[in-house]
């Protein structure tokens, strides 16, 4: 519930970031083209938090009890969600010059990098031993739940490094990895499913 | 759940959008009466996400399980949904100015659009071949609820093209097509509901 | 629900309004106690939502369904409540010049009654002839339910046209008025509680 | 809900206090390092809140019912948390000047004190003469939950009125309550926990 509200949130004051021009008449558009970064850095960045919260959707359902170390692991990975909107900004902000863009991307994927591997602590947590898991869970299904979970952390510190090199590319890794979340073959889900969402 | 708390507080967050105004004395009331477009541009925002809301939650009803393909287009809703207070004052900044209020009524209406599509695609993946929903509910039922929200894209996008000719006639669209679906009569609604809303 | 997160998220906003001096030295303690009325608004916007969604809260345990038209009152509610932050931020900014003071307490009033308008509204609505009520209710307990509802509309209308005459006044009255309401003895309740609030 | 909602808000707008400077080039990673009084103000501020969430969790799951004195000091001991960021943004403001961080410092931890001791009051009010919780729940039980809880108040009284000596010192105390109140150890907790947190 509590988790739920603070992606929620999270998502939704991205759009807070993205600024209104001011100048008039036609110029306006000219205006409203040169803001693309943050429009993209808006897209990328609800879509991510937006994964998140489909995968801890999807996590919460296989969780049966919680504990207090559990709880507080939540509030660390609700930390690292509740902040993106800050480097989402920050990229959005220094877009267009080469050296604060490389510093803002490193930043931008060293969150992203953060959000993943706290996910695979709070899962790792839960799961481990069965400790919090529902009992029907034997350890072969955890374990393919928990695969493209795991490929997270690789794959952001990897699009992280990239930025010293080419924050272009960094930065369109970063789509990508999105995008492969977002794909219904990203990952066996087991179908137990009720209607509240 | 998380849904319902991404439309409320894009709907909360609107309120943002209204600037202070700063000056004293009397000329507090000359300068709070310039700001109709802001109350009015808030009103129409504020009511199209409560209809969103409010069909949202008719839809939920109806739905009995989901998968990750119905919450990644979820997502994408929200995305459109949460996005509406960037649209919003856009317009009221720009509603004064004959070319700039032109593009920012488009914009506007390009997301309204935006939103009742994906709204449509949502509801045609849950319910196309009864795939999510509950079984009681038959083909006739479907398409009895469906109605309604078939008419929202052309609705919006008639309305949208028309900012090419007149913005106000634009404007003045968008507040019938949301005293539309607030109207009883709006279209057919299944009777089972809960005392939760 | 949606009602709760839409209430939750007015309230905490208000926060916002409050700015954070940036005069150092010794000088801040005379800057934050300058901005007495700002932490006085606070303190009252709060309090009044807060009510409104203890009394919100009262009556949602009494309705037993919703349907369309319940919907839509209560999406003209929760506007009303939204929009507290603003006249709040305008009373705030407003509170040491005469004239302008005025105007700001009359829109701060006049939103508070609104308000408290739609609240009868959509509880006369869901409770009238026993609508959308649980049948248990006699008319008796809902009779003495919608009592203390029932002085918000005069008890703000007064404190609002008062405005004109003394907005000190005016402004106390609101603060009396939230006390009332939080005072056990505000009415009766009927009480039929569960865990969850 | 209403609480829970209030708390995730005011957790995730902490967010909003941490500026995006606007220096391009290499001077950026200089800009964002002089930050870091923002990020250490939200690191416990985000803390702070989350235990206090943690906390509040706990407490309700051993409450059975509710009434108005139990929500009219939910409204005050929310009051008191979603008030949080702006003491911290007042803090990250004020933290480069002696004299003003010292009021900053004491503003802040005041707010502190006054959340832990509204959180007692509720407490207090739930589980006196087993008012509200459940009855399974004897008085050992009850005293047992209750003692993490009374050290709150003393601690947070003795870290504000250090402020006065030694702000660094003050803030270091907020951040190892922070940490104590997130040890496993930090106190008996009831283990019959439900899925849902």
């Amino acid at each position: 519930m509590f988790a739920d509200a603070v992606m929620a949130i999270a998502i939704t004051l991205l759009i807070l970031d993205i600024e209104v021009p001011t100048v008039g008449g036609r110029s306006l558009a000219v205006a409203l083209g040169r803001q693309w970064p943050s429009y993209a850095a808006y897209l990328v960045s609800f879509l991510t938090i937006g994964i998140g919260w489909i995968n801890h959707h999807h996590m919460f359902r296989m969780i049966r009890r919680s504990n207090h170390v559990f709880l507080v692991l939540n509030v660390f990975l609700l930390l690292t969600v509740a902040a993106v909107p800050w480097p989402t900004a920050l990229l959005a902000e220094h877009i267009h010059d080469p050296e604060s863009r490389r510093i803002a991307t490193f930043i931008y994927g060293g969150m992203g990098l953060a959000t993943t591997v706290m996910f695979n602590v709070v899962w790792r947590y839960a799961a481990g031993r069965g400790r919090l898991v529902f009992e029907e869970l034997d350890r072969e299904e955890l374990r393919r739940v928990s695969r493209p979970y795991w490929k997270g952390p690789p794959a952001y510190g990897i699009a992280t490094l990239l930025a010293f090199w080419n924050s272009w590319v960094s930065l369109a890794l970063f789509g990508v990895i999105a995008i492969y979340y977002l794909l219904p073959s990203s990952g066996p889900r087991i179908e137990r499913l009720s209607a509240t969402s």
